[in-house]
């Protein structure tokens, strides 16, 4: 048995995320069944973590097992082949056999997208959300920095049951939170150790708020400290999401 | 009554090309619409020329009239409100009743985008030729040249006959032809004071049999002298192809 590494990219918006659900079609149900055309096996292909149903991805990153005898090359030119032009495997290598793209994940980056001007792209339409009302980007960049360092992010994430009843630990370090301006575009880049479910699009819709004069700075840490997911501000749309990359 | 001028981005993906037809989606069709709902005007919208389906541009111009009482900039607003997110009104003013967006022109910029790579870029899918074969560029370039000047582009373009049953001149003033490669892209790049049905794309699709050694760039100046269409080579498919700018 050997163990590939995957580095992905894929264009989010006709898919429902990630994770194979029943009677939808996700990334990771397509990428199973493209492994499947050139192996002739039921593989599980295991990511770093789920998207949600529209999140794009620029390199996530999974992990399969395979008996192939193709080379690594040979292996990612063929599966290639057979997956949709929205799915792409950008790298593929072959790993000790206890690599996990989930559990020996270091940190992960996120990066949210605004259109910030009154025209939409019309290339990147499905890429960035559309927000032509001013924003005062400097209050968000005051409490973007609040982000920083270990926190329970209970106010921006929803609590997954884990198996066996127990509650996940929502205690995250925030390695970088930055919020940048060029031209229209305005754009939030998180990394972190994990994120709870909806966690990134949570902490933008509140970033968001503040960027409009609906909260503070201030409104922002107390809400932060608050752990009260009812506190935080709307959660973004998924279409201005990218995972960026996945360390370990 | 006014005249209107507009610039005009689309990505042509999911539309029939510019011009009204039957049972078609067109792009002038979806702009008379959304004009029609803001003014209430059965208005006509003048291309600088039609652009075929799937070809897609990022500086078409058109002009129309309209007795409106809105300014240009609430004009813009009001009908970019009504268009869809892949058709978009760049600038919109103002010009003298006699400016016409097709008698008017100068000289027209297409480009086309060629991917010379293996993994086809997923954000970038739609808009893109997929070409993983090995391209001799420098020879490309050598031929691109031979367009330069004033020539009778018989064997690139397709005649249309005209009202009276005329045939269209078919001489056109190349005033630049450029071959780029910057990475895995490949750009061809053509700016002329006209151009005849689908002759960007059949000389695209004749550079690239030079390209792929199938013909050598003296080849390619006799399918140029010998003024019949089917010498050259096949014709480039629509969606490497952009409208660039319309000078005037």
């Amino acid at each position: 048995m050997r163990n590939f590494k995957m580095v992905l990219a894929y264009d989010g918006t006709n898919y429902s995320g990630w994770q194979i659900q029943k009677g939808a079609l996700t990334i990771e149900e397509v990428l199973e069944k493209a492994i499947h055309a050139i192996t002739r096996e039921k593989v599980r292909v295991m990511g770093s973590g789920r998207t949600d149903a529209g999140v794009h991805a620029l390199g996530q990153v999974a992990h399969f097992r395979s008996k192939t005898q193709l080379s690594p090359s040979q292996l990612k030119r063929a599966v290639n082949s057979k997956l949709p032009s929205d799915i792409r495997i950008l790298k593929l290598e072959e790993v000790p056999l206890n690599f996990h793209a989930q559990y020996w994940v270091k940190t992960k980056i996120y990066r949210y997208q605004i259109w910030n001007g009154e025209e939409l792209p019309v290339f990147e339409r499905d890429f960035l959300l559309y927000h032509p009302e001013k924003l005062d980007v400097m209050s968000m960049k005051r409490a973007s920095r609040l982000l920083l360092g270990r926190h329970d992010f209970s106010s921006f994430g929803v609590n997954r049951h884990l198996k066996g009843g127990r509650k996940e630990n929502s205690v995250r370090m925030m390695k970088k939170a930055i919020v940048k301006k060029k031209g229209f575009y305005v754009t939030i880049e998180l990394e972190a150790d994990g994120f709870l479910y909806k966690m990134v699009r949570s902490i933008v819709g509140t970033l968001l708020a503040v960027g409009e004069g609906k909260l503070t700075p201030d409104d922002f840490k107390k809400i932060l400290s608050e752990k009260n997911r009812s506190s935080a501000g709307q959660t973004a749309p998924p279409q201005g999401l990218f995972l960026v990359k996945v360390k370990y």
